[in-house]
């Protein structure tokens, strides 16, 4: 199969890259390589030293005989470029991770929200637009998130996308509607998914675009079997406090003999995938597109929930590190429960990886191993939701209390 | 009050501006001009010959006394000067008009899409970021549409912005939600409107930005109260394929002995209210704002539904005119339902001008006196929703069969 993927030099992408590469698949990374740019602007850069994009696809041809072909091309900006590459190229599957993906960035300032919103929208609006244009028939797999629901203490089981609603008739009867499972984002960032969604939802019922949505949880880990044959295949690691995302900030957290930082009172419950059953998904998604004139195909791509107060806690005792509990830069619930329905990828086949030491200690030797690179004055957290909640983090930066956990 | 009317040079935002600055508010318009421009690309005009901005409110001042303030400002592109704007004048409230509002227009062609998501989008979030960035706690009243909803055949009744649902409980009961009233757009156009309403929640939840969402009807008439003052206070008056909307373009049809043109069978029920009702509805809802922390105030502007081919009669037996049954551009239900619960409004006051025989009569007269301005060619509505509906409308521009009613 000929697969795009947008956004292949990301942290999900690139895994996903190698992964379809190594099955057979002939694959076009297509990538504006905003993120290494936005390195750039935070003074920040992976954990895990990363070559140039170029390198990275011709040490993947030196060790395995595959070429993988790159090309530099901003979806959101581009939408001429877009369109003669899709009709050039007439990819089979397209694999969209071209957004930017960090909740705290983009609530850094007023010039994160707009580009986040502007970037991410255009990124999906464009594609879709260029894909019925060019009248390309390719099942498009899309990477969101299961943030766009919220975290609120309705304690509902989140199901897979669709909800049944009764509705009042004229008549006075009742009547069953199907709808798309209401959002309730909490960040700009989740916020733009919530707002692909409906982008999604209109092209498959218009245009009959056969369309997965992917709604994600929060990923861990950094191997994958394929990055794992070279030390220059190693995938992107983030720690900082925008990007670095909860459980691999704790292990590398660990590793380096910084406190692990909890926001609030650690009783957020959220989502959690490792990275291996991360493109192992988007495989089996691959393999059961839509036909046209379906609705959008949306699978939970998680495989256990968490306490983020307990995981620190694992980790803390694993690693023999301390917790510090800080104050919270988001606007959230302090507490709350969270049950996600994930059955379609298990009948797909989908065995989960989940947390086990073993795969725990991995991450913290990763981390120890490239721990001379970490500027530990990015480690904390400071893109406040609102500016009390900023300033808040500011008058408080070492938290209420530390704790020693043996 | 100090009020910045947004799109205050459009077909609803110039009525609004007078009826407000007649009230004696201080009205600022902003806007880029860009109906004008959409006027020079298509090559069609108003109907009523149109002054520019500045002589409009030069002769406004010239009959009443009171200035406008015209700043010619791009919502969607000047973010930075957006920000300064608002910053400097400090407005007490704000009405959103600033967006691309036909829905053919939106469904032309790929860039028309294109421009009509990245121009909506970008123009609202950019106002919702600057308000917070500025600090400034104005009343928000958006535009908005019922179209939101699509018209579909549940044949439930539209309530006003919200529905509660039940959802599963993890311990296996029920509990109540409260969700925004699922929309399923039917245009790009109508869709940019669904995506209006997720960037309203997040920012009325996470800034306490106190917002009011109008989902409007389709409007007809032409003159206000103010309009009328001046031959050059009139309002712009679409009649073409892309901008008119149904129930003027049939007034306008019959002043011109042009067969009023009925898209497939006419099953087709919308909802409707009068230009003289829909500024006295901005007015109402100005005067109830939300509290900050409150949720979006959501309304139902509009104010009787009718089926489209009973307009067509009714117009056709008024004027004499006849029917034409043409093939449909659009990819909606053929029939439909529709009732919509629009208490909140007249809670607050508003008496409805319904459908009466004069003020049609009077929309023809308007009509008949400008006709000698109508480019015949420009009347039929030739943007298809789908290639194929496009190229069903070009093999049979004159329609299935011609109906004389008398």
């Amino acid at each position: 199969m000929k697969i795009a993927i947008l956004g292949g030099d990301g942290f999900v992408g690139w895994p996903t890259t190698l992964h379809l590469s190594d099955q057979g698949h002939e694959v076009h990374i297509v990538d504006n390589l905003s993120r290494r740019w936005i390195d750039t602007e935070l003074g920040v850069q992976s954990l895990t030293p990363m070559d140039s994009i170029q390198e990275r696809c011709r040490i993947w041809h030196e060790v395995t005989g595959r070429r993988l072909h790159f090309h530099l091309l901003d979806l959101a900006k581009e939408y001429e470029r877009l369109k003669q590459w899709l009709a050039e190229h007439r990819p089979d599957a397209v694999i969209h991770f071209a957004e930017q993906r960090a909740a705290p960035y983009s609530m850094k300032t007023d010039r994160h929200k707009v580009y986040s919103v502007d970037n991410n929208v255009s990124a999906t609006h464009n594609l879709l637009a260029a894909l019925v244009e060019t009248g390309i028939d390719a099942h498009l797999v899309h990477l969101g998130t299961m943030g766009v629901y919220g975290y609120s203490n309705v304690g509902a089981t989140i199901p897979e996308g669709y909800l049944d609603v009764e509705v009042e008739t004229t008549e006075g009867g009742k009547a069953t509607q199907e709808i798309l499972y209401p959002t309730r984002p909490g960040s700009i960032y989740h916020m733009t998914k919530s707002l692909d969604q409906i982008l999604f939802q209109f092209y498959a019922q218009n245009d009959g675009l056969r369309i997965t949505d992917l709604h994600q949880g929060i990923v861990w880990g950094t191997h994958t079997e394929q990055t794992r044959r070279h030390t220059q295949l190693i995938n992107r690691f983030d720690y900082d406090g925008d990007y670095g995302t909860v459980l691999n900030r704790f292990l590398i957290q660990a590793a380096i003999g910084y406190p692990l930082t909890v926001h609030g009172t650690g009783g957020q419950t959220r989502a959690f995938i490792h990275i291996q059953d991360s493109v192992r998904c988007i495989e089996l998604a691959l393999g059961d597109p839509p036909s046209a004139g379906e609705r959008v195909r949306i699978f939970n791509q998680m495989t256990e929930t968490h306490r983020v107060r307990d995981l620190a806690e694992l980790v803390a005792r694993l690693a023999g590190a301390e917790v510090a509990y800080l104050p919270n830069p988001r606007k959230e619930a302090a507490e709350n429960d969270l049950v996600v329905d994930n059955a379609q990828f298990l009948a797909l086949g989908l065995r989960p990886t989940t947390l086990a030491e073993g795969l725990l200690e991995e991450v913290i030797d990763v981390a120890r191993k490239f721990a001379h690179r970490i500027d530990r004055s990015r480690v904390p957290a400071v893109s406040g939701w609102t500016k009390e909640l900023a300033q808040a983090v500011e008058r408080d930066p070492e938290g209420k209390r530390l704790r020693s956990v043996s």
